[in-house]
This record gives structure tokens, C-alpha cells and sequence, in this order.
């Protein structure tokens, strides 16, 4: 390829250390597509024939259709994805497969491949997080009546209902959805047409190849288009805060699933058991899920740390892009579809979830606001809840368990509708405000979500 | 605060850990700015009268002017900004100052102050942005016609203009500022009312709220508006970008700068000098950027790390959310201010870029390009450059240097007119589309950004 | 300090963007410990006098005395720590202040402050780890015999001993030890000589300097002196792998503590209420330790990111060394303080652990051992005891409260000695070699590790 | 293999999902080498026979070879390397294959199977540690004399030699190797016999293993030794390190190769050239390296994030250990591999060294010693010194190049004996000291350096 200058050949490990075909052969489908708007581009501007266009798109198609059936041996020693797509097509079509490369090097090239594969992957991904979020907002609304503890701290802090547990989850998604689509604006420029690094000396006409791949708008500037890896940067830095959501949602299955909560069953196809311990079920999927978060905030680190003090324009290092960013694809992909299969067939344990909103004083709030509203001073109110508690700390008893005798030993204040506020139901629905986890705001808010959502 | 149910004081050392005054106090002014409009609010909602409301507002302002003129101890002991405010309010207005925090924790609280202080920084930082955007389209501009060599791999490619490499930085802030406008949507939305973590038994009015404030919508979940820190984790991957192309810009500085290449002196009022070495005029700036751009990486890793695998709501963990994101803030801040002082004070050297230009052969691919032009088929034009550089290499000559004989040893195709395009004007100017490297291409450029940045 | 050469003066934003002085003054005492002997050595090699050397020591020691007394100014024009001490030198004792700085450069120096400064922070480190060792021995001794579930997938798997598990804390930090004492031989290195970059004409001797400061070798080149920071990215790395091991008994706390668990008392002196919820009583220590191991890989890769890339010998970059290593030291004593302070408190609640234990079929395993010895085949055995394990989820009933009947429903060769196996106590101790969890042994490994800490 | 307690099977995404065997079968050869071991202690110890020892190593020995034949198919469904050929050595064996896995699990087993693949692994990448450095040592002895800028800030400071710059890669490679070989001794202690999490009931004797195996130590404690992966965190670290010390080599093997410095020739068989432009040749093997330091920085992370908050003992999370592990070795070997290869290769341009060397005032410091030498005071050499260069740079004259009346201008004090100082080989020679930049500095410090490398 670069003959003309060079006295000694490649040597093989060289040859093999600095290929990238091994990984970006997965673009194949992106670089053919490209190809062809390129032709169609370049014939349009009198730069190909007609003839020549025609010729080179059969071949590339004919090349496509041979790489889906298994038909096409990728090699080494031709480097990369494009340089072994484009051998093949003169092997095809003779000396005018030469000619698809005029007015554009391998540096805008690559960029462009990388560009319509993510937004392709970014489109599937869109998909898969409403195909979660569909399944928490069924299960929440089955679900809205549901009480369970509400943790701080990991201490039971109030009662809410389970219903408004997963829409908690559900708003973390629409961040993420929204966070994608930002990303995918700026993914959606095309660099082609900056050719090497500095544009190029035959008259192609950009905006025509950005209509025909689908791109809203051109790269601006052909030093930057061939240099920056933006794109994959902002879609890592979503991926991890999206596989960070999947891995606090993991960690509560892993604590619900467990012998001492015992909230939420999670049915044995999702499960695997041990060779050794015949009783064990293991919840893989929300362990493996919260595992691989540490994966996709690697790849985030790779890629900046990558791009750290780069000169401008392309260096070799940028090949350096795809891997990680090919693995965060795959490692979203995988989870958001464990998910999304997995969370409508949780099998919640309502009986669990309400004793256990019974014990640990989760209507002490509920106590001291029923004190505040009859008169006594916050500060007072909640030294009386303290010493009660400590009360019931000692004799095993949880508040509503309490005679209204042993409630008044610590506010004579507290009267029989005191039962009101200290049941279950009473704290929940009266925390009724949009934002709330009364089971009528949950179920308005899955009303509201299911419009947002489309 | 919380004696009721405690046996024993906090340990001495315990209450240090754990405190975050010394860093959360720098919130002061937003955490007053939400109290004004909650007491607002629950006045309004019938919570408070309208005398406490003025007492509470009349309170918080004063305290407000005490800080600023540094009349303010701030007190370890009371653990954080928000007590230490709320204690000297009760100290100032008596018992009134206590319903102040009627139907709200400090956990809706301190998610409302970040997000109110996150705002205000945003909008600062755009500003920057765009303070050094235009000093980079005026510094263009000048420089449209300016010749230097274009790089990939650090070897010389093509002649650019050193208007166009500068547009290039210009893109990359352009990009920098959409991620931080699109991460100001998702900050400024209320989480306040939602207390706790479930929400609130008074009958409060977010909505109000939130347009007291100026947030454009209340956060949907009481449960994920305490525990979420999105927010943070997205500025600080947009920050860790920004700061990764300013890291980039600051290594070709510093390259520009060195005896090696001359292209660019930044003034003395911006370098520092040796105390040893007499001669040395060290470009620090550039420097302390470059090494700046780990420092954001690393405060993105921490708040990854620091939600990874958290089950709902708020942990204490959370606490560890403020120092990098101030941080990485204050880095920012720092990073973009000195390089939009600077880049408008750059001198340019002229001579040197042209010089560095005529040499390492920028102009090969013109010739390759001649020849196809020509008829020469792309393949075999490729080869007669290389052998051409190759003599070129050997003699010490730059392809413009050689005579038309010596360049028609290599082909008879060469005439005189090569030397047109063998001329740096002529590379450059014929690389005439948008996002060319043309001098007109590039003071089009610069026209539409002045459109684009408003 | 460096004005011939300059033509204006530093910009004000630049002076003060630039220096390192309120982040590097903590090296003061290693300054002036590093500076004593270098000017004592100076003082052999006949570079000073006597009575020069004595002047600055002497200057020096007062200095040192001013600082902690609280009687020293810092100022920020004077740029660091060093010319922050050598001016006030200079103020104190003259022209001679100035000779100290002869046959150095800031490069080498603060690069040998650092290492001090280190070296001592280690050493420190070394005791707190084994201070928690020590309490983790203790209450290992005192819970040999206490039996809890053993988790895998926090799933209940096998009955194991609370001493056992203690002693699986101890042997991280056993490792965290290790790491640290490892790192202190490369921190212990003299790079004082190197002088800028390239060494000194003066007649230096480098040797003599190591040994008054307790170094183990100097550094053998004076390039690589000047720039490296492994020591510093050595130490986070150890750092994050501590607290990450930190994180991971935190978590176990929390579980422990919360409601559903109860396996473990946290005195009311480690934690903290709630100013809303009277009832709470929060494990703050743990949640922000487990919080704090984001904080040190966020230094860590901050350092990494820092020398990627960067040319020898000294750049202005490395100035971005200090406040991550300072700062991931100040995080490791406070997280190994509280735990070491924390852990000889805690109170573990045997009777939770036991009942908790002999739920989840803890004896599973036992019983599949069982039937092997008594010729079963492993497979065959596995999948009767998995069917027995159905039965008692249906009947809610764990194995050993089932009647010899029941389990013979699911294998014949079941008989009356089965219980012994499906005791707790049968189980543990039949796990006795070493590195099991037989209480004998655990008390076997308590003794071999107080000697392995000496 | 756990059907007893299922009640329907595995889903076909989770099983591939939570397959490892894609990339854990590179354990084979270790996982067989364990199980023999392991086989041998069970006979020993009396829980095998003889017959059944041989028949599974004879087994083991067999499929070993199938595989290294490629004659064994690896299934997906028996999710890992162990089931896998665990699976096949029951078909070829019988039932006594089952025996096998008495007294271990998969927990211990790939525990095992990782450190000693790691062990071997590292045992690989000290040689090529050694091999590197043994280049640079003979690089440096024949460039004992060669005399180059060097630089701080990437401005010129003083001359050093080109050996000395190479000796200080030199001493990075020397920490690099400490650190593998202190990873190594932790890497290798023996978790085998920690079963699934307690141990055993089973009468194992585990020193007899740790000594089959080579391993130093036992692992002290079952629960530890199954969650530990300290061992693969602290390896990235240290390769971390070590390609980011190759990433500051090849940083300056790229700017050194640039038409802009010219100090190094890379032999074509380690370069590229372009598709596009003929006369480039592009340093890719650097830029490659330089760009791979992202990735183990990511891993690292990866890891890190990984183990963050893991409770006891073993979690499903820990198989994405693997990947990150393997992929930094990977890394490491290859860039070694690609440096050790390439710099005994590297072609110094004396020429163009010497030539810089001469511009850029690197003698000034020389001046200011030899002014200090004759009784000025340091300030005012300084001061001197400076002026002189400012009056070079509005000459265009260096330092070497003025006349002595030019240099008298500026201090009566100097000398016609100036200019040996004032000479590159006067400035080298007189930092003589260990670590100095003199040759025979230089020369002596290669030589102490064979030594300690062995």
C-alpha cells in the first residue's frame, strides 16, 4: 500500500501488534454503507461515472452479502476493516475499486464507520431502556398498594409502597434515555469529506453524503472531524451511569432475594444453583449486571485517558477507540436486556415486605408529626418519639404494637386516633403530593410515565 | 438533634469524620435561596403565617449578610451548612426558625442546594466557553491565511492554515458547551418535597416551589430525587471532556512553544521562569492544564464509584458527592479562564510555521493528486512519490525544491505546472469545501460560528 | 527570583492559578529536615563553611519552631513551600540563606520532601493497620465459637464461625501491609543531587546525604530523579486497595446492622440520628468509609492520568501530584482510624447469628457429604438433598427441623446420626484444617497471626 | 448439575450471559496442572485410591493434549473451563471423574487456576522486562558521549547525554520489575481447600498441594481466600505503571522522530506509511503503546469498581475479574514485547542532537556557576545571566556563539576561560557525580547496572 518510500518490509509482529481487523471487521456493514453513499456522492459531483458508481455499488453489495454468509476471509496483513473490504472489491471489479477512495482517507473514513454503527447501537439501546421501563411501570402499577419498608441507611426510615420503590428505578432510566439522546445529536455528524486531515482537492459536496447516510449535519471542521473521539467518550461516560443504575437496582434484588429480607423471589430461570451446595439458588443476574459496571467505567477511563494530550490531527492511537467502546456497547446491551426480561417475572413477597414494615419503627416520623400537629414543638416531639422508641427497643415492641397507655406514659397529647397515623396505610397515603408514595400518586405517576414514554 | 433514642454522645472523632461543613459551607448562599422560597411556600400552603414566613426570611437574609462580611463562625459540631445556618436562625428568631424545616429533610435539602449551586456554575461556565470560543475566532480570523504543517502521527501530512487548526479547538469547546447545556436540563429540576425519602404529610405545593426557584420541572420520585447524584457524576464527565480537549490544546502549545518548533511564544506575563536556569521561559499554563485533565478524571471515577451498587434512598455515602464535584468545578473554572486569557495574547511566528511547512514534503499528496489528475492511476502516482521523497530523503530537497528535471525522473507526466500545486498556497487553497482547510473556507468558517455562538 | 530574562510580570491570575503554596506547606517540616542535611553535608564537601551551616540550621530551627507556633505568613507571590522557607531564611540570617540552595534545584527538592513526608505517613499507616489487626484478633478470639450463616451470593451457603469471618478481614489487611512496607523501599530514595535534571558541578556527595536522612539508596539517575512519581501512584494504589478491602467490611456492617440482619451492634457513639426520623440510628461510619474508597481510585487515576505521556525530566505537571497523594493519605488515617477505633466496640449479637444460621439450609452441603461417605454417589446425593431443600421450602422447614422420617422420604440410607451432621456445630466443626472454619482452628490461626504482627 | 432444587430451567440468554468459558478456557493448561495436584494430595490423603489418582491424571494428561490438538469442542452450556473438562474427563473416565472434585468447588478451583496462569505470566513479562532493559543498557553504553538538550518543560535546560536519558528509562523498568516480582510473592499462595467458602470436611492436607504446586504459602483463611482478588488488582496496578512509563518512552521516541526534533530514526519495519500520503512515515509503534495505557488504566478500574462493597465470601460479580485480567497482561507482553524489539533497533541522530544542544542557551545554568565559582552571588549571576540571554535571543546568537566583549557586557568578571564551560562537553563532564549526566557517570552506572540485573 506505501510502498514507494519504504526500504525494509513490516516486521510481523509489528504487522500483527498494530492490525485492527481482529475488531473492527465488526464495522463491516457501516463501512459498505458509507462506500456507497461515497460513490453515489462522488458520481453526482462528475468525479466517478455513472458506470463506475453502478460497478462499485454491486460489488460492495455482492462483498456485504458474502461476509453475512460466512463467504469472506478477513486478513492480517491488510490491516483493517476498510483496507480488506476494499482489496476484495478490485479483486471484484478491477482497477475502479480504486477509485471509491478518491477524496477520502482512512482517517474521515473510520470516523465515519464508527459513527453510523453507534448510532445504530444507540437506536437498539433507546429500544431496550423503554422495554425496561414498560416492565417497571406494569410492575409498579400491579404493585402501587404494595407496602414495604422505605430504607435510609439501610435502617427502615419510613413505610412506602413497593409501586413507588420502582418508579424511583424508573426515573433513573429516563435520565439514561435522555442522556442518549443527547449523545446520539453529536454522534450524528458526518466527518467525511476531511479526507487525510485538511479536506481534499476534488470537488465532493458533503452535505449531499450527510442526506444520504442520515446525518442531521457535517463536521465543521476536517482537523477536528478526523481527531475526535467525542462521541464515544459521551456514550461511555452514559453507559456507566446507566450500568450504575443497573447495579444499585441489582444490589436491592441481591438484598431482597436474600434469606433475611426475603421481599422479592426472583424465578429460577434467572438463577443458577452450586455443584457443591445443593439448597443454593444464586441471583447471577443482578450480581453479574452489578459486576460489570466496574467494566464499563474502565472503558470510560480507557477512552479519556486515551485522548489526554493528544497534538491534533489523527494518531495512531486513536485506534486504540474501538475496543472499549465496542465492549461498553455490548456490556449495556447484555444488562438492559437482563433486565428488561427479568423484572417483569420479579415475584414480589407482600407478606414479607408489610412485617418488615412493621418492625423498626417505620411510623416514628408519622408519631412525631401527629404530636407536632396537636401543638408540641418539633424538637419535643421528636425527644418523645426517641424515648419511645428506646422504650420499644427494650420491650421488643414496634410502636402500633403499643397500648395507648404505654404511648401516653411518654405525651399525655397522644390520643386512640393516634392508630390512625401509626398503621401502615395511614403514613403512606397521607404522603400525597406529586412525588409521594401514597399508592393514588403512584398510580397517577405510571399514568403520567406511560405518556412520557410513548 | 437527635438525643431521644441515643445512649452515649457521638465519639470526638466520629463527629469530625463525619462532619461536611468545612466543605459544604460554601453552599451558604444557595441553601438560603431554597429556604426563602420553602417558607414561601408552606406560607402560601397555610403551613406557616405570613408573619413567620417574614420572620424566617427577614432571619436568613441577615444571616446571609453575616457570612458574607465574615461574621459567621461556622461550628463542627453542627455538623453541616444546613444546621449551622437553621441554628443561628433559631438563635436570631427564636422558635419560629425550627418550622422552617416543616416538611422537608435534609436530604430533599442538600439535593436542592447542589442543584441550585450546579446551576449558577453551569451558567458561569458557559460564559467561559464562550469568552474563549471567541478569542479563538478572532485569533482565526487573523490567521486565515497563515501556512503551517499540518500533522498526523507528529509527521508532517499537508499545509493547513493555522485559522483552520484553531477552528478546530473552537469545535471541540462547541461540543463542550451543548454536553453542559444539556446536563443543565437534568440538573435543574426541584427534588425539594420529598423529604426524607418518601415525601411529606403537610400539604405543600412543589410546583410553586420549583417556580420560586426557577427549576423547570420537580423531580418525578420522592425516593430517587434524595438518592439521586446524576447531576454530579454528568457534569464531571462533561468537565473531564472539556478539560481533556484544553489538555490537548495546552500539549500543541507546548509543542508550538519549544525550541524545536517555534511556531507560537506565549507572552512572559503568562510563563514563569527557573530559579536555576537563567534562560528558561516555562510555558506553565499549558503545563498545569495538561496536568489538571487527570485531576477530572479522577473526580469521575470517585462519584461512579461512590453510587455503584447503592441500594435506595440516601446512604451517608452521598456526603462523599461535594469535595470532587467542587472540585472538578473549581478546576474547570481555573482551566478555562487562564486559556481564555491566553489564547488572545498568543504571537503567533509566522516564519517558522512557513518554514516547517516547506519542509518534510507536506506537499506529496498534491503531487499524487497531479499525476491522477492526469491519468496516472492512483496506485502507481502513490509510488512515484514515494520513490521521488525517497531521492528527496537522500539529496536533502523538498519536493519543491527539486528542479522539473530532477521530478521527471520519476515521471514524464510532470510538466511546469506542478509547481502550482507543489506551492504551499496552492495545497491549501484547493482544498476548497466546508470544513476545508482553504483561507476562504476558513474565515467562511469563522463567520458562521460568530452566528452560531450568538 | 527569575527576572533578566523577562520582559513583564506574571499575570495575577497566572501567579496565583500557578502556585502550589497552600497545598504544599505540609511539607514544611520535611523541607527543613531535607534542607539540614543538605546544607550539613555542603558543609563537609567544603561548599560551606562551619559557620555558614550552622547559620542555616539554626535559621532553620527557628523557622520550623515559627511555623507550628503559628507565627509564619505564607505567601502565595512566593509561589511554594521552598522559596516560602528560603526567603524567610534569607530575611533571618542574610546572603547565606541564599548558599543553601546551592547544588540543587526545587526539582530535586521537593521531590525529597515528598519522599519524607511519605516515608513517615507510612510508617504512621503501618501502625493504624496494625492497631485494627489487633482488634480484629481480639474479637476473633472472643467469637471462635460463634456461629453465623457463611454467604456466597449472600445467599445462606455453609454455617461458618464470627472469628472466622473476622479473620478473613485480618488477612486483607495482612496484605495491605505488605503493599505498604513494599512501597516504602521505593519511596526511600535519595533524589536530592539531581539538581535540575542533568546533576551538579558541585562536588557533591550524595551518599553521605542519604544516610543522615535514613534513605536506603539514592536514586541512580538524576532524569528519572527529578520526574518520577511511581512512589506517589505506588501508594494510591495500595491506598485504594486498602480501602476498597475497608469498603467491603463496611458493607458487611451495614448489612449486619440493618433490621433484617441483626447480626451486629454498632455503639451509639459510631453513629448518628436522624433530625426528621426519631427512631433512626444510622452506621455513618461504615456508609462513608464504604463512600471514601471512590475518593482514592479517583486520585489514583488522577496521578496515572498525570504521567501518561509526558516527556522527561521535570514538567509544571507534576506540581498536580500533591493534593491527590495528600489527599488519599488523609482518607486512609481517617478510615483505618475509625475502624481500628470502631471494631474492638462492636457487639455481635450471637443469638441472631445462630437462628439466622439454622435457617437457609445452611447443612445442605453437610448432608450431601453424608450420604457420599456413606457411598452415594456425589451427583446422586446432590440431587436428593435438592429435593429435600423443595420440600422444606413448600413446608417451610430447614433440614434439621425435620423429623428422621421426613428425610428418609428422599434417601433410605438416611439415618438417626444424620443430625449429628446437621448441626451447626457438626458442620463447623468438621471444616478443620487449616484455613477452616472449625473453632479450633480459627483459635490456632489467632495465635500464629498476633505472632505473624509481631 | 443443580437440578434437584429447580423447578424450571436456566433461560437461553442467561445462560450465555453468565457463561464464562469464551474466555476463561486460556486457563486450561493451569486448571488441569490444579486438578492433578489436587488428585494427587486426595490419594495421599486417602480419599482416592491409587487406581483412581492415575486414571484422572491419565485423563487429565489426555485432554490437556486434545485440546492443545484442537480436538476438543468447548460448550457453552457447561458455563465454564472447569465443567467443561471436568465434563469430558467423565466421559472418558467414568464415575471416578466425579471423585475429582471432592473437597474443592468451583470457588477455589479458579482461584487457584488464576494465580497460577498469573504466576507463569509474570515469570514471561520479567524477561522481557530484562530483555528491554538489557537494550537500553547497550544503547546507552555505545550513546555514552552523545550529547542532547535536555529538556524540562520541553524547553531546553541543560545538555545531558543520550545515554543518560536512556539510562533513565532504564531505572523506570527497574521499579517496574520490583513491583511484578513483590505482586508475584502475594500471587502465589494457595487458596485450594477453601472449598466452597469454610472448607472441608474432607481430611485434606493443603501444604502438601501449595508444595505440588510450587505455591510459597497457603492462604490462611477459607472466606478470604475465595473472594480475594487482590492479587489481579494490585498486577494492574503494577502494569499500570509499567506501560505508562513505556507511554512516556514513546511520547519522546515520537517527538524525537518528528522533522521538528530529528534526533531518533525508527528503522522503517517498525513504521507505516499511508494509503494517501507517500512521503509519510508514521511512528505507529509509540503512538500504538502510548495509546494502550488508556486500557490498563481502565482495567485497573475496572477491578477496583469491582470488589467495591462486595460482602463475603464468593459473589457472582467476581467473574468479571477475568477479562480485565487477561486482557492487561495482554497488553503488557505486547508492549514490551513491541519496545524490546524496537530500541535495540533505534538509530540516534548524534548530528541533529549535538546541533539543538547548541541553541536554546542549555549552558546558561554553566555560566551562572562559573560567575558564582568567582565570588558572585547567585542572585546577581542569575541576574547576569539572564540579560545575556535575553540579549541572545534579540541576536539570534546563543550563549557559545558570542564573543567574549559580547559576554563582557553583562560582568566583567567573565573570562576567556569561559568557554569551557560555556562548551557542551565542559557542562556533561562537570556533573560528575553518581547519577550525573557525565559519560563516564554514565559509563560507570551501566555497568553497576549489568550487575543488578543479573
Amino acid at each position: 500500500m506505501w510502498g514507494g518510500r519504504f526500504s525494509e518490509a513490516t516486521d510481523a509482529f509489528v504487522a500483527e501488534f498494530t492490525a485492527s481487523v481482529n475488531f473492527d471487521k465488526r464495522l463491516y456493514r457501516h463501512d459498505i454503507q458509507g462506500s456507497i453513499a461515497h460513490a453515489t456522492m462522488l458520481a453526482r459531483a462528475g468525479v466517478l461515472t455513472e458506470a463506475e458508481r453502478d460497478a462499485i455499488i454491486e460489488g460492495l453489495t455482492a462483498i456485504r452479502a458474502d461476509i453475512e454468509s460466512g463467504n469472506f476471509e478477513w486478513r492480517v496483513d491488510l490491516e483493517d476493516v476498510h483496507m480488506n473490504i476494499e482489496s476484495r472489491l478490485t479483486d471484484r471489479i478491477g482497477i475502479t475499486g480504486k477509485k471509491l477512495h478518491t477524496g477520502r482517507s482512512r482517517n474521515d473514513q473510520v470516523a465515519t464507520d464508527i459513527r453510523l454503527y453507534l448510532r445504530d447501537e444507540i437506536d437498539f439501546l433507546l429500544g431496550e431502556v423503554r422495554r425496561l421501563q414498560t416492565g417497571l411501570l406494569d410492575l409498579a402499577e400491579r404493585e402501587a398498594h404494595t407496602i414495604m419498608p422505605g430504607f435510609t441507611h439501610l435502617q427502615t426510615a419510613q413505610p412506602v409502597t413497593f409501586g413507588h420503590h420502582l418508579l424511583a428505578w424508573f426515573e433513573m432510566m429516563v435520565r439514561d434515555g435522555e442522556r442518549l439522546a443527547d449523545c446520539r445529536k453529536r454522534v450524528n455528524r458526518l466527518p467525511l469529506g476531511s479526507a487525510a486531515l485538511a479536506g481534499t482537492t476534488y470537488p465532493i459536496d458533503r452535505a449531499y453524503t450527510a442526506e444520504l447516510l442520515g446525518f442531521e449535519a457535517v463536521c465543521e471542521n476536517s482537523l477536528d472531524a478526523v481527531s475526535d473521539r467525542d462521541f464515544a467518550i459521551e456514550f461511555c461516560a452514559a453507559a456507566a451511569l446507566t450500568v450504575t443504575h443497573l447495579s444499585r437496582m441489582s444490589e436491592e434484588l441481591i438484598l431482597w432475594n436474600s434469606q433475611q429480607f426475603k421481599f422479592v423471589d426472583i424465578p429460577d430461570r434467572f438463577c443458577t444453583g452450586s455443584s457443591i451446595m445443593p439448597q443454593k439458588k444464586n441471583p447471577d443476574v443482578p450480581e453479574l449486571v452489578r459486576g460489570k459496571s466496574g467494566r464499563v467505567n474502565g472503558h470510560l477511563i480507557s477512552l479519556l485517558t486515551l485522548m489526554k494530550g493528544q497534538p491534533l490531527a489523527y494518531n495512531k492511537d486513536n485506534q486504540e477507540d474501538k475496543e472499549p467502546l465496542f465492549d461498553a456497547i455490548d456490556t449495556l446491551k447484555g444488562c438492559l436486556r437482563a433486565f428488561a426480561d427479568m423484572v417483569p417475572a420479579l415475584k414480589p413477597n407482600r407478606e414479607s415486605m408489610r412485617e418488615a414494615a412493621l418492625r423498626g419503627f417505620a411510623t416514628a416520623t408519622d408519631l412525631a408529626d401527629y404530636l407536632v400537629k396537636r401543638g408540641t414543638a418539633f424538637r419535643d416531639a421528636h425527644e418523645i418519639v426517641g424515648k419511645a422508641v428506646a422504650y420499644g427497643v427494650q420491650t421488643g415492641k414496634d410502636l402500633g404494637a403499643m397500648t395507648l397507655d404505654e404511648l401516653r406514659q411518654f405525651s399525655d397529647t397522644i390520643q386512640q386516633d393516634v392508630f390512625d397515623v401509626l398503621s401502615l396505610e395511614g403514613s403512606v397515603n397521607a404522603r400525597n403530593h406529586i412525588g409521594g408514595t401514597a399508592p393514588n400518586q403512584v398510580l397517577a405517576a405510571v399514568a403520567r410515565a406511560r405518556v412520557r414514554i410513548g
